[in-house]
């Protein structure tokens, strides 16, 4: 049975569930900072999800990436599966700037996390899922209702 | 139309072509690490290829990744999409060991590379494309005739 690492538990707020993954914030105001982990038990690699699993990933990885390069006018982004600390399978999706504290390198070990205010993390999370209200239907961050 | 990055031409060797994305050994014998580049013009981010594209990436990320795993006897795998210095679009898969000089950091910008001896590269090159002769008709590096 699925259960978020403690770890990632620890370092994020949850933002809400895509089909297949969970979305996740860092809580690093270092940079725009999410991961996806898909609801499997067991995985480490991308490999070792069933193929229908795969395809979904890649595909709530590319909504994902859209949106954050649109809305965080990105000049890259960065995107991982690592897991060398956190053997739970999670994919890193990381806004870049050629201004940001670690450019060009890779963010990981460079500098230690900054946490944002609880404000500020709510309305990261709620600017996110304004814009992914297609792909998750029940936020964990309060959004104000659409007018259709 | 499509030219490997200079730099990517300088620091690897060509395995071989996949369907889509070209194959490349990064010449650093410090850890077994390997590149796809996907053979289409201007691309730099995944979300840029067209859907096809994505799913053949994502299949033949994940057919080299189980390759990998399997004969490098890996302790995890570490694919990374990042191009913050390269900006066409390429895929790491750096196959990581918990005795390797990096563990458990990620591996760019902590140790200079160690360049293969012409030998070992080739060697290294024939070990992979042995075990990918369904993906790769025409590699880079000689291959005994199969006996079929």
């Amino acid at each position: 049975m699925f259960a978020l690492h403690p770890r990632l538990a620890q370092d994020t707020l949850v933002i809400g569930d895509f089909p297949l993954s969970r979305l996740l914030l860092m809580n690093d105001a270092g940079y725009p900072w999410f991961i996806l982990v898909p609801r499997r038990a067991e995985m480490r690699e991308i490999f070792e999800l069933d193929y229908d699993d795969q395809v979904q990933l890649l595909k709530e990885s590319s909504q994902l990436a859209m949106v954050l390069s649109r809305i965080f006018e990105a000049d890259k982004l960065n995107i991982a599966a690592l897991g060398n600390m956190v053997p739970q399978l999670h994919i890193h999706h990381i806004v870049r700037y050629r201004s940001d504290q670690s450019w060009p390198n890779p963010v990981w070990g460079l500098f230690p996390p900054k946490p944002y205010s609880p404000r500020a993390l709510q309305e990261t999370c709620v600017n996110l899922v304004e814009h992914l209200h297609d792909f998750i239907p029940d936020p964990g961050c309060p959004v104000a209702p659409r007018v259709c």
